[in-house]
């Protein structure tokens, strides 16, 4: 029998006990050893659960029993779930998490620590909720140096851009229905202003290129400023908006990685993720292009992937997993300018068809636009270039005013 | 260090090489011990290879050395390939293979022997190419209860239709390019006649519901009989026609197994899977909908898939990884018709108003139908029922004469 002992009680807390006390049988069954849940830490009281007998406000219950062996921590925050994780690696227990933001800020210190104590930290559960992303990109894609990560990383703001492209919803009706909904946070800063997805982009980079990528080293745009005139706009060029996070490994060892706002063109595989759907899309080298789908929150695809983490190292007591990245070096992360792209500009001019022509000279090519003449605007899509080369063309026409300016992807 | 040998020096064959020997030092570097490729199993020479004095024409080179802990079996056929691989296992040598034929036949028996000797048996490749499914299905899913497994496996067949669907070919002249691009064999009978989604199936089927589901047990039709006639009715419902495998759970743990060429929406995920793209999508009771999305065949994807199960065997020289099935009782397997599904059905008739009414009365609702009064033909999508019942109601529609019927998948 392995003891286990979870750490917080909230959404995807509750689905891991549920799924560990509920579910034991066939649990037991798959790994032919049986898991028990011992206790449960949470601050507030739940006394009309019939497990109430399992929960314990302090921490020491935990950290003092030398029969629990894997730690569940699904508090949420850094600051108590890093010490709490540290405390229980260092006593030489096992740590499943589903904390993103935890990962992103520490994941190579724990994994360190891990690895120094013989005992595993795993966190599939925080990126793509319960998509099974992580271990197949360290074990199924071992054989391949992997040159890309493309991905749509958060659910609620997927769900916005759904209805903007698909219902042409304002941005603010889509936020509020998604609220409504209980897909967005009353406060949604860290969905929709892009700090979700950047975090899950980190850990997948690091995996992905074998060096810590933080948060800070991301260059991170949200959905706020996108208008239903853009949405419009894509669609004439037969793509949807999506809000993306993007980590490329240059020729050189360096890796690029930034969140933002992109046109997809609807033939993209991606094109077809919708409502509260995340994909990630990797590319190795042997392999070619893999994509992983599913939903990536919500409390029982979360929780599932958790306890299949707790599985795993119920398995594996003696044996670590091969999930490991370096510490980052501070030029590891360069600007993502300096990678190929292609962008669509919408720009006001005064007069669109001289402004059409003037674009398709610097760009070097005729380019297809779209033109307003009423409200006095041009659209277009620029070809592949270097992304910095492409602002500087794109700067040097004066005829275009305000540019507003997204990346394409094909 | 770990000796590996090679059993097998065809497409995949010398795709496992290359990585072994070209790659050494970045697996190495991956799981901390060093790979050596010992020997190379082939009859025909290869005298001008870098690496030809790995070769023997001699089985009991391989079994004989106990050096050999790890051996790649990528000959195809059952018959050597199933003689060669138990007298490994029962060696005590781990096998990893891309052999779905082999795994559809015999998987189950050679799982049993690996159990009994202590040693893996693992066959990442032998569904969906690079494409990693079976690890996330049997380890990243582990706490959920799969319920249906629905998917593109076949990457000839969904490259022919792609070309039917977009680019307006006859089956005929979509077969020839795919012959000319080396996707299809001049005897293209495994792939358009179904049996190779079948034998992917029948691995798929029996990891996610517990026990082994045999070839013969598959209802499987190929997409020989498709006619630009009806690929073109599936565009005006919306629809591409793809050919797909299904396998569902009922709840009395029965479960049904088909392959066959349906309908997709082209609002689903799986209707953007174009080319020779496989994709699998799996439906868990806590998770939901995943998928699973990449090239499904090809030299290196298919050697990377089978590179990192020997990654996974030397990790795990003395653990066994938890990939398991029982015998598959006679029974356990029962007829499709039984379940839910929706039909797609053009018929020829004599008046297709009168038809499209009689349709509309007998489904018991009103039927959107595509007439065609000059050819006397009408089409229409079937409420969703179970399928035996709908195909009785059809049956009772003497208006209708030698009606196509495939399923739809919304």
């Amino acid at each position: 029998m392995i003891n286990v002992a979870l750490m917080g009680h909230g959404v995807v807390g509750s689905g891991v006990a549920e799924i560990l006390l509920y579910h034991r049988d066939v649990l037991t069954e798959k790994i032919k050893e049986e898991i028990r849940l011992k206790y449960i830490l949470d601050l507030r009281d739940f006394d009309g659960l019939a497990y109430a007998p399992l929960f314990t406000k302090r921490f020491a219950d935990i950290l003092d029993d030398p029969e629990i062996r894997i730690v569940v921590e699904v508090m949420g925050g850094v600051t108590f779930a890093y010490d709490y994780t540290k405390a229980c690696l260092l006593a030489g227990k096992s740590v499943v998490t589903s904390n993103k933001e935890l990962v992103a800020a520490k994941g190579q210190e724990l994994l360190e620590i891990a690895a120094a104590n013989n005992v595993n930290f795993l966190f599939e559960a925080s990126v793509g909720g319960g998509i099974p992303i992580l271990r197949p990109m360290a074990q199924c894609l071992a054989a391949n140096t992997i040159t890309e990560v493309l991905g749509i990383l958060n659910g609620t703001t997927n769900f916005i851009l759904t209805k903007m492209v698909a219902e042409n919803m304002s941005f603010a009706d889509a936020l509020r229905l998604a609220q409504q909904n209980g897909y967005a946070e009353k406060d949604p800063t860290a969905d929709v202003e892009g700090h979700d997805a950047c975090r899950k982009l980190c850990i997948l980079a690091a995996l992905a290129f074998g060096q810590h990528v933080y948060p800070a080293q991301v260059e991170t745009t949200g959905i706020t400023g996108i208008s239903r005139t853009d949405v419009d706009y894509a669609d004439r060029f037969n793509a949807v908006v999506k809000l993306i996070g993007r980590a490329r490994r240059l020729p050189d060892g360096h890796v690029t990685a930034a969140v933002y706002p992109a046109l997809i063109s609807r033939a993209h595989i991606l094109a077809n993720v919708n409502d509260v759907f995340n994909a990630i899309l990797v590319h190795g080298d042997c392999v070619g292009d893999v994509l992983f789908y599913g939903r990536g929150a919500g409390k029982m695809p979360t929780a599932s992937a958790v306890v299949a983490d707790v599985l795993d190292c119920a398995k594996h007591l003696t044996a670590r997993k091969y999930l490991y990245w370096a510490e980052g070096a501070p030029d590891f992360v360069v600007p993502a300018t300096i990678s190929e792209t292609r962008l669509y500009v919408r720009a006001s001019c005064d007069d669109p068809t001289a402004a059409a022509k003037a674009a398709s000279d610097a760009f070097g090519e005729e380019l297809f636009t779209i033109r307003d003449n009423a409200a006095r605007e041009i659209a277009f899509l620029t070809p592949t270039g270097t992304e910095g080369v492409l602002r500087e063309t794109l700067a040097a026409l004066p005829c275009l005013r305000d540019p507003v300016v997204y990346h394409v992807i094909d």
